[in-house]
C-alpha cells in the first residue's frame, strides 16, 4: 500500500494538471531501516517513526493514512483536529462508532476527507456512474455484486492480522464486501435492508511469527496454531431504498480468482457488467438497440472520452491497478484546491459500515436487519 | 413443451441404442384441432383430450406430463395408481404435501418416476458431477447460482397463467430456482437452511386474453389489468449439509438475459463454472495444475468420452437445447427396462420444493429458516 | 454423413412447414450388414448397394450424396441425367473440370442442385448476411477466415481416404477451405487473385486397415506406412473483386481446435466477427453506436427473428451442429416446390473449386494466380 | 512517445533494483515552448533542441530515440560514433541499409543497443516464451498473428507523417507488422520466405496543417488532398526456417479494432494465444492434460512467478501499456551495467526490416521472395 500510495502522488501531476502539486514530505512507519530504504526509493523528504510528532507539523498540509483498519481511529482524529486534509485507506474504521465520530472531527475542523474505495475511479466504473446518470439503464432492478479471491485456501497460510478479529474486526465483510457497498451505493443508491450469512472453512491456523505479523508468506509459522476470529466469507441480500435488490458475495475461498471483484447491474431499460480482473471493459446491453441487434457490448474504456483516459494512452492501450490510486489524488488535490467535497468521503464510508455491522448482525442472528437513519 | 417431450420420445432410437422403443400413442391436449394438427406432424398416433380416458389405458406403459404445475398432481396420482411409469416435467408440484403424497403413490406402485430438470443431461454438467465425483474440486465451499430472464420487463407483457399463483404458486422461485436447486442438490448436496428475498418490480399487468391464455405473446391483452400474485425474483443464501454454503438468484428482470442459468462451484482443489446459453463449455480451474500455468481452462464438451457426446457428433460440434430431452429419455427408458430409479425423480422434486416453500417463507418473515427431516 | 442426412430429412417436417413431405425411401450404401441396420434406425423403407440402380427408379425424386468428394462426378452426371434433384455434400469435385460438366449437365436437365456448405445456414451466417446487405458494415475493407482442427497431430493417424490426393484431391484447402470460401464469397463476394502457402508437417503416417479404410480410428494400422500425398495446412491471401482483401488458413494441426471454422469481416461502417464452435452467438461492432458506447457486441442469435430460429425454442436456448442440415433440407425442398434455385449449388462449388485450384497452383510456382471468368 | 518513455526511466528505479540509476539529463525536440513545460513536468534537468549538441555531451551516456523511423538513421549514428548507449524506438529504420550500418556502427563503437519492440516484455508474452523454451509447445506448426487497428477507417482523417513514403516508408507493414515479426522472431524462429498482399483503401485524404503535422487530430486540415504514398493493409504468408509456417495481419482499417495486437501459436504438444487489449492473460492449451479435461486455460499472468509481476502488484492487480517500457528500461540498464547485449536490438530490427522489404517486394510482384544471408 504504501507503494502504491507514494506512486499515485508522484504520478499524478505528470499525467493530470493539478491546480497544487504534491510534495512527499515525510515517510512515516514502525521500522526505522526499512522504512529508510523505501523513502530514498520514492523520494520522501524525510522519515519518522512516531505518527504522533507528523500529525501536528505545520509544514504538513495532508495525511495520507495507508494502514490496517485497526490504526485509522486514531490517526484520522488526531490528523483532523490538526486542520490536516485526510486521504484514508478503506475500511474506513473498526465499528460505526469509530467512523461517526472520525466524519464529525473531520467536519468539525472543516478538512478535506477521502475514504480510498479506489475503484470508483476504474475509467469503466466511472463511466458506468454517467450512463446511469443519464439512465440509459432506467429504472434499476438488481444489483449482483461479487468480490472472490483465493489466498487463504491452503489451511497452511498463517493467522496474519487480516483474520484476528482484534485487528480487523471482521474478514471478507470488512475488507471486501466494503468495496462491493461502496460501489453498489455510488451506482444504485442507499441500502435499507440486510440479511447476511457468513461462515468459515478453516478454524485454526499457524501462528504467524511475530516478527512478521503482517506477512502473508505462508514460511512464516512458530508451529503453534490459534483461532481464526474472522469469517471467512460474507454473503448478502439486500432491499436498496429505490425499490431495487441487490446480492453481495466476498470471500477468500474461490479457488482461481485472485482479485475477481466483478457486478452485474440490470434496469429497465439496459443492463451492464464488470470485472476488475479485466478493468479496461464494460459489458452494455440496451433495449434501445435494434431489435435482432441486442446484445452485450465489450467497450473498451480506453478512448479519449472515458472519465480520465484523456490523459493516458491512445485508444486501446490498457492501464492498470495503480492508475485508480492516480486517479484518486487527482481528485482529492482538486477537491482541496476548490474546496469542495470529494467522494468517496468518510460519509460514505460510515453507511458503508452501517450495513456491514448489520450485516454481522443479521449473521448472527438469522433475522433481516432494516437499516435506521440512512 | 409438446413439441420438445415428442422429438425426445423420437429421436433416442435414433441416435442411442434402448432397450425398448418408445411408441409415440396418443397425444393428449385440451384443443381437439391444434392437438391432431400437433399428433400428425410428430407421428402420434392416436389423440385424446381426457387425460382421465388416457391414464388407464392398458396399452399405455409411460404417462408423460409436459404441463403446468398446477395440473401434476391430480394427473400423475392417477397415472401411478394405474401402474404407469411418469416422466414428469418441473417443478414438481404446487407444494410438498402434493409432492409427498405424489412420491408415496409413485412409490407403492412400484412406478418409475422421473422429474425432467433436464440440465444435469447437458453433457457439461454431468461430467462436472463426475469430475466432482472423484475429488477434482476437493471440499466444495461455494456454491453461486442464477438463473436469469428478461422475458417480462415490459410492463405491457400480460398475466399470464406464469403470474398468477393458482396456476404457478410462485415466480422464478418455482420455475427457475427450481432448476437451480436441482443443480446445486446433485453437485453439491443437500441444505439445511436458507433465507430468501423476494421482490415484485411490477405489481399489476394487462389481463391476457382467456383463449390464449397461457400464451406468452404481448399482443393478448383485454384492456382490463389484474395483480401480479407471485414474486418477480427470488433470491437466496444456503448453508449445505456438508458445510459449503451457497447463493441463488432467480430473475425474470435481468435485462439481455435470455436463459442465462449459471453457476460458480468452488472446492479447496479447483472451481467449475458453467453457463448454458454456452452450454457446451465447461470451466475448470485446477489446483493441481503446475503454479503458473493455472487458469480456468474452457472445455468443449464435445469430445466422445464426455457423457451423452459420443452418440452424437465428431469433437467440435456442438449440440443444442433439446438434446437434454433426448438424454433424459434414453435414461428414462433403461431405468424402466432395468427395473432401476432414475434421477431426478419425485424424491429429488420433493426435497428441492421444500428449500423453495422454506425460501417463501423466509422472504415473508425476514428469518433464516432450518430445514427439517431432510 | 448418413446420420446428419437421414436426421435432417425427418426432422424438417417437424419444426417447419414444408409443401412437400419427404419421404426415406431407399438408402444407399456398400456394406449390406451395417447399410439395413441403419436403414431400420432411421426409417429408410428400403436399402440398396448399387447406386446405379437406384439412380433411375421413377419413384425416386432426389438423391442425396453423401459421400467422399471423388464419388460425386459419377453420380451426379447420371441423377442429373435421370431428371434427379441432386442435396449434394462438399466439396463439389475433384477439380473443375468435373465441377463445371456437374454444373452443365444440371442445367441441362434442368434438376435442382444444391451445394451443402451448410454452415451458410447457421443462424448467426444468415443474419450477417442479413446485416451486410442491409449495409450495416457499409464498405467491406476485409475478411480474415480460419478453418482449424486438429484431428491429424497424432503422427500414428493412419492414412485415412482424407490424406490420399486419389480419393481427396487435397487436404484442408478441400476440406476446410472450401467451407470458408463459400462463406466468404456468399458474405463478402466474387475473389479476383489467389496467393496460396501450403505444407505438410508429416509426410508418412501407417497404412489404415484395407476394410475400415475411412475410419478415422488410430487402432486401424497395418505396419507398413504410406506418403501423405495432401498438403496439411493451406494458407491463402485474397483479393476481391469489389476491392476487400482476405486471408484464409485451414489447418489440421492446430492443436486444441476441434471444428474452429471463424471470420472476422471489417467494412467502414462495422465489423462482425463468428466461431462455429460458439454458433450460436454472432459478435457486431457498429461505428454508428454513440462515442463511449462502442464495441463489439455478443448477439445471441436465438431471438424469434433471427433466420430459421422462430421454428425452433425460445430465447437463449441454442441449437447445435445438425439444425443447419435440417436448414438446408427446408430451403432445398422449398426450392423444388416453387421451381427456384437454391444457393449455395453447383454454380457456387464450381466457383469455390476455381479459386482452390489457383491456391495449388501459387502453392507450387510461389507466383500470385489472378483468375479468368469469375 | 516522450511521456511513455520518461515515465519508464523515472519509474524503472521505483519498482525495480538496478545497477545504475538513471538521470534525467537532458530533454531534446523541436519546439522550445512545448519542451520546456514537458521537461519541468517530468524533472528533466535540461531542454534541447538541437541533438546534435546532445549527442556528444561527456555527461551523457544513453541517448533514448523516440522519433518517427525516417529521423532514427542519422540520430543513432552519430550517438554510437559517440560511444552513447542506444535505446531506440521502432521500426528501426527507414530500410535494410540504413539498418545494417546502424547496426555495424554500434558494433563497431561497442555500445549497447536496444530496440523497443516493447512487447516481448509483457508478462504473458515473456512467459510464453520461457513455455516454448521448456518445450511445453513441442514442435511448432503455426503462427497466426494479426495486429489491428481503425484509427484512418475515417476518409476525413488527413494526410499525416504516417501515410507518406518519405517520413515512413511503408504503412502497417512498417509500423504493425514490425511488431508481429519481432513477436514471430522472438517465440517462433527466423522467416526463410514470404509472400505479401498490401492494397490501399482510400487513395486521397486532406493535407494536414504543417504546423501540426504529425498530429493525430482529425481536424488539421487546409482544405486541400495529397496521395496516401503507404499501403493501408498489409497481408503475409511466411515459412519459418524450422519449418512451422506462419501468416501475418496489419491493417488500419479494422472497425472497432484500437490496438489489437494478437497471436496464435500452435504446436505438437500444445498452443497458446494471445491478445494486447487483454494483455494480462494468455491462453494456454495442452495436450498433456488428461483427456476430457483439456481446454484452453485463462492464465492470469498476474502472479509473483510471471516474468516482472512480483515488482508490481499482488495477484489479480492487472498493469497496463506502459509498463512494459519500464520493464525494457530496466533490462537495458541491466545490460549496460552487466556489459552484456539486450533483445530485441538492432540485429534484430534488421532482421525484421529484411523481412518487411521483401514483403513488400513480394507485395508489388506477386511472387515468393526467399530470404537471403538470414
Amino acid at each position: 500500500m504504501g507503494r502504491a500510495h507514494s506512486n499515485a502522488w508522484l504520478q499524478a501531476p505528470h499525467f493530470f494538471d493539478l491546480p497544487r502539486t504534491p510534495v512527499l514530505k515525510v515517510a512515516c512507519g514502525r521500522h526505522e531501516a526499512s522504512l529508510k530504504e523505501f523513502a530514498q526509493k520514492w523520494g520522501w523528504e524525510e522519515t519518522e517513526t512516531d505518527w504522533k510528532k507528523l500529525v501536528t507539523r505545520p509544514d504538513i498540509d495532508i495525511i495520507d493514512i495507508a494502514l490496517p483498519q485497526h490504526l485509522h481511529y486514531e490517526i484520522a482524529i488526531a490528523a483532523a483536529k490538526a486542520g490536516k486534509h485526510i486521504f484514508c485507506e478503506k475500511p474506513l474504521a473498526m465499528n460505526s462508532q469509530q467512523a461517526e465520530e472520525m466524519l464529525r472531527v473531520c467536519e468539525d475542523n472543516k478538512v478535506t476527507h477521502y475514504l480510498n474505495h479506489n475503484y470508483r475511479r476504474v475509467p469503466a466504473i466511472a463511466f458506468a456512474k454517467k450512463l446511469i446518470k443519464e439512465g440509459q439503464l432506467g429504472r434499476i432492478f438488481h444489483w449482483r455484486g461479487a468480490y472472490q479471491q483465493d489466498w487463504i485456501v491452503d489451511p497452511e497460510f498463517p493467522l496474519t492480522w487480516q483474520l484476528r478479529k482484534e485487528t480487523a474486526q471482521a474478514g471478507p465483510q470488512w475488507d471486501l464486501n466494503s468495496h462491493s457497498l461502496d460501489l453498489a451505493q455510488y451506482l444504485v443508491g442507499d441500502i435499507k435492508s440486510v440479511s447476511c450469512l457468513t461462515t468459515n472453512f478453516i478454524k485454526e491456523r499457524p501462528l504467524a511469527d511475530e516478527t512478521t505479523s503482517g506477512n502473508l508468506s505462508a514460511e512464516a509459522k512458530t508451529g503453534e496454531t490459534g483461532e481464526v476470529t474472522v469469517e471467512d466469507a460474507a454473503l448478502m441480500l439486500v432491499e436498496f431504498e429505490n425499490g431495487a435488490i441487490g446480492s453481495f458475495e466476498a470471500t477468500r475461498f474461490a479457488t482461481g480468482r485472485k482479485n475477481h471483484n466483478t457486478f452485474e447491474i440490470y434496469g429497465s431499460k439496459g443492463s451492464l457488467t464488470f470485472d476488475l480482473e479485466n478493468m479496461n471493459e464494460l459489458l452494455f446491453y440496451s433495449n434501445s438497440d435494434p431489435a435482432g441487434l441486442q446484445g452485450f457490448r465489450k467497450i473498451l474504456t480506453t478512448d479519449a472520452l472515458h472519465p480520465y483516459v484523456q490523459n493516458w494512452w491512445p485508444a486501446g492501450h490498457i492501464i492498470g491497478y495503480e492508475h485508480t490510486f492516480v486517479h484518486a489524488v487527482v481528485d482529492f488535490i482538486k477537491a482541496i484546491a476548490e474546496n469542495k467535497t470529494v467522494e468517496p468521503n468518510f460519509h460514505d464510508g460510515l453507511k458503508i459500515i452501517k450495513v456491514l455491522e448489520a450485516g454481522l448482525q443479521s449473521a448472527a442472528t438469522g433475522q433481516k436487519i432494516i437499516l435506521k437513519n440512512n
